[in-house]
């Protein structure tokens, strides 16, 4: 299952998720918290990109992903951010915000370090949302560093974005 | 004047920028069209980056800029995304949408070519908005292809960010 696991080394091709979405007339955003908005500047790399790339809401902190997402407040709270039902609304809400067909989004710990809660550097979570179905996601282990643990999560999240166009 | 004139030969330490802005106390976003989400991206590469940025929203359609910036439809259907009132209307729109203190916005034509209304390849405006004060604006005409377009637009957007911080 290609895909499945980010690798550095096969990096996702972002021109062939712009022509697959184009080819069924989707929409796709994005709903970045660690990754900061490198996911959509990757898309928006491939010449073209405007046709199918709404945009993507970098939503870093819990206000902005309550304010801007309409995370639940509560649920933030309670949980913290780095939780698969965090990157699930997050995903939602891109849906909503940017009235998108597809959207991917992160969460997690880039580090140095573990976050305030005590989650490790490393954790991740992503979500794929699709217009009218359920939303899924996904949790990574990644280690290396910051920039190589943002690294790996913008290549998944291409990857959760490909293999959805993929089907 | 440094950071009037972006170069990519003298990139903005993102890190001063995050140091300032959080001996402020300020929060900062961005509204990003052509740069797609590579300035949030360029800030939240600094460690601690989590304590002064709010988030970014990439906006790459016309849609994305009304829905989810409020930027007037009537306006960008009349004159298109590549003004200079746009740009303050993006950045104004990124205050509001994420309560934040300072905000750049970027939006432009990276190429290849002319856009759809003869906009030359390389114009690019950007706009500063600060919370209770006037936004103002800015226009480059750059060359040499859409990544670097791109990524001079970066630069530039990074050094309104650093100026604004420095005074």
């Amino acid at each position: 299952m290609p895909g499945h696991r980010a690798s550095l080394d096969h990096p996702v091709d972002p021109a062939r998720i712009i022509s697959a979405a184009a080819a069924r007339g989707w929409r796709i955003a994005t709903a970045e918290s660690l990754t900061g908005g490198a996911v959509v500047a990757r898309l928006v790399d491939v010449p073209g990109a405007s046709a199918v790339v709404a945009g993507g809401a970098a939503c870093y902190s819990h206000e902005a992903k309550s304010r801007v997402l309409g995370v639940d407040a509560g649920m933030l709270a309670r949980t913290g951010a780095v939780t698969g039902e965090v990157a699930v609304a997050m995903a939602q809400g891109a849906l909503r915000l940017y009235d998108a067909d597809l959207v991917v989004s992160t969460t997690g710990v880039a580090g140095p370090g573990a976050d305030e809660r005590g989650v490790a550097e490393g954790t991740v979570h992503l979500s794929l949302a699709q217009r009218g179905a359920e939303a899924e996601s996904r949790e990574l282990r990644l280690s290396g560093g910051r920039a190589r643990i943002r690294a790996l999560t913008v290549e998944a999240a291409l990857a959760m974005l490909d293999e959805a166009l993929a089907d």
